[in-house]
């Protein structure tokens, strides 16, 4: 960590910086001067330099060359969006004219764009479809396809074969509304401002996130789904698909979901939105025409991926490790190491790492949207009522019902069980629905995924599969476990 | 969230954010003119504000202000301390001008000062001495006193009849080497460069803490404890200060802490310093002439806060209600209201309310330093053969006698379990102790609380009393349960 270099920081605060850098160079004519001297020779010599912290400039610098070198090769001379958008010809494009309608805004979208890809066949019936939903971050891009040949992020779960066979179904995935890539989003134009909506961009739900799936299901004339299977937040939107458009679903699964977002989840989203939103690049969220907020997205893809993986993956992976260091780096190489306040343990480089690969590759404000979609979704009769979505008195008698029969599922008995089982039972109670679940998941824990399955049975649904999986990958495991994951899913279907 | 005003932020990127914001207001020529004139209206009036940013400057012109006067009102003329450093009459302070040995570094520290306070009496034979060790942020004011009426941290665990009875025994509780509470830290005065260290201070040990500690002791004429009592990081304080002087430690408690810092503890702690150290205002730990990184702490402290409690708490106190709206601001009565952006969950509103009233209270080099400090701690037998503080060979006979013993006390197996039994049996295989853990601890969590009684037992060590507690109030049941933390202590005494 301490340098023999004396270097100043890049950044605005550079003449403080200066300032104060030049304390441990003063002399002084207190009786100790001798050892002051020398002490102070020391401290001058060893002027702490932060590379992490320097990161932040570094980047800033490489952006704007970039942008620099963008503007003046592309023919409108603008400068580009920083992450990575694919391109148009990667995905297919549906655009929607009719207004779609907005749980939190009285006014609809007039118009929206859907970014989708396909594999597999569409049959003559139409009836072998399953619609894919994705978590937070990911694009249209589930799998490797004619239009993108790249691995996509479920690569080893949709193929001939694999637990999404295309040798049977026609698997759709579609960019969800507020995402970035290539979806209607915060960054997207707003037709009548002809600038990026940035937090002009209304509050979205996960239920209008499926509303946009359906449109693009009505444009390619599906009409029933037989199946709409979701991980993490895709989770969220399969359950509300099937409560939703309870005619259109024929199964239901979600992996890693949840059907209502406790405290717990939305404080480590709240975390990463308040980071982001701190960094001054973000600028309410108006940075389109300048630097994004990538320090702040690096800092908020750190704290994400804590909740991705578990304590003991990192036991078995990095344990105390520390990051290898060149030898000529070595002060002394009788004594211990000189720890580093930056990142020093492997855990450390590898939270370092996923923050810096992710904070160009993701819109800022995609991530403020779509986490706060997550965080307001609560399938709860008491949140659906609120929210204009039930009547009332729905599903009373049906409440009744359930509770009049014995539940042997039941694993436990949170207050909002009752709730959440008379929301989720007043349009999930009939459709097949596999549940699979965690242990070791931090974000979605498995109380949920026990609550959802409870909640469900609760309400008179008999057919509800329920998976709790152990093994240490956490929350990534559905992206992890082709054999559990995988098997489970191809069994339910 | 949308509020009517027009406000732009306070900040340096004012000028970014006023040609942008004025986006929203340019008009287009496009077919669509009469659509696109009203809804850019409705845009303008809407343009979006965040208070929770806002509050970044606002409390960036308080410090100001603050600073300002009493820089007019102070004979030196220099800025205050932005945080509550306690005036030096509140607690006794210990001078020590012998050279303090560091782990990590082949200069010792030439002096150091150490706050302190005591409750109770020392007895003639000196014997009656509990020492109590602090978690990361604490000051040596465990409870009130003569010196100090404000009720301490710990106050309900000190006194007359309580756990650590001051009928009984004396009670000893020092601020830590490294923190701001009087005890020498980064924010101290080398005496060297007449400037505060700021990151010129050395990395400090838990070890290092410990031994300024015993000098205190030293200074006090108390050759031996009754016991050594720590919590969290004071946990780690009391396994340490039992190992390092086991002649002169009668007993160790060690309440959430652990004997080894996994990865995971070590990861939340680094998110925190990471979003700390990007503030543009910790100037690579020189802002003791300046503005303190106060939205930096406040993001730190969030972060933090999320791991002293636990998700089922949360569900019990919070749920998922929503802060309270003045009913003027409610735009739409029949409507569900927008959420914001900004804290709106309760939840969110006790996070950014926990951060906000930490981010001035704490130093943030000592914070940056002292979880450093946590994650360093290990004693595990390799890692204190690499600091010089065993032999490579040390231990060996105990350990294989040890495993010829039948261990029927062992819950699980990580493969450091020995390693780390190795490490502590060198020296703490005879001194009683009290290992209590909390179930819904995220921080230190149970499992570490069992490998610390698995460890001390399969070293030999037959005096581990070993609790684990349920609850739901997390890494913070050490400060709130009276009745099963306060007792097993007291019944352990």
């Amino acid at each position: 960590m301490f340098r023999l270099a004396h270097r100043l920081r890049q950044s605005s605060s550079c003449s403080t910086a200066s300032t104060t850098l030049a304390g441990p160079l003063r002399r002084t004519n207190s009786v100790v001067r001798q050892a002051s001297i020398r002490l102070a020779s020391t401290a001058a010599a060893r002027a702490p330099t932060f590379p992490c912290v320097d990161q932040h400039a570094a980047r800033t610098a490489r952006i704007q060359a970039a942008t620099t070198s963008a503007a003046s090769s592309t023919s409108d001379g603008g400068p580009e969006p920083p992450y990575a958008r694919p391109t148009p010809k990667q995905y297919n494009l549906f655009t929607s004219t009719q207004p779609l309608a907005l749980t939190y805004s009285s006014t609809p979208l007039p118009s929206h764009e859907v970014a989708y890809e396909t594999w597999g066949t569409l049959n003559p019936a139409r009836d072998n479809v399953i619609l894919v939903h994705t978590g937070l971050s990911a694009s249209s891009h589930a799998a490797s396809n004619a239009l993108n040949p790249a691995p996509g992020w479920w690569e080893k779960f949709i193929g001939p074969g694999k637990a999404l066979d295309t040798d049977r179904f026609f698997i759709i995935c579609a960019n969800v509304l507020g995402g970035c890539y290539g979806s209607t989003g915060p960054s997207s134009v707003d037709a009548t401002t002809e600038q990026p909506y940035a937090t002009t961009f209304p509050v979205v739900s996960i239920f209008d996130m499926v509303r946009a799936q359906f449109a693009l299901l009505d444009h390619l004339g599906v009409e029933r789904l037989y199946a709409s299977v979701g991980c993490s937040m895709g989770g969220m939107q399969s359950i509300a698909a099937g409560w939703m458009f309870p005619e259109r679903v024929g199964r239901v699964v979600s992996v890693s979901g949840t059907a209502r977002s406790g405290p717990a989840s939305i404080a480590i989203r709240f975390a990463q939105r308040s980071v982001l939103m701190a960094d001054p690049n973000w600028n309410n969220g108006f940075y389109y025409d300048g630097l994004p907020p990538h320090a702040g997205m690096k800092l908020a893809r750190q704290i994400a991926t804590i909740t991705y993986r578990s304590g003991p993956e990192w036991e078995m992976r990095f344990g105390r490790r520390l990051r290898p260091v060149p030898s000529q780096q070595v002060v002394d190489p009788g004594r211990p190491r000189t720890p580093a306040l930056c990142p020093d343990f492997l855990i450390e480089t590898y939270l370092d790492h996923q923050g810096e690969e992710f904070c160009l590759k993701y819109d800022a404000n995609s991530l403020i949207y779509v986490s706060k979609a997550m965080d307001l979704f609560d399938m709860s009769h008491s949140s659906l009522v609120e929210l204009g979505m039930l009547d009332a008195d729905s599903s009373t008698a049906k409440s009744e019902s359930a509770k009049r029969q014995p539940q042997p599922h039941l694993s436990h008995h949170p207050p909002h069980l009752a709730d959440l089982s008379r929301g989720l039972g007043a349009r999930l109670a009939r459709i097949p629905t596999l549940v699979l679940g965690v242990q070791s998941d931090v974000l979605f824990p498995v109380e949920q995924q026990r609550e959802l399955a409870d909640a469900l049975r609760a309400a008179g649904n008999e057919e509800v599969t329920y998976y709790e999986l152990g093994g240490v990958w956490g929350h990534d495991t559905f992206l992890l476990d082709v054999q559990n994951v995988g098997g489970a899913i191809r069994g339910f279907l």
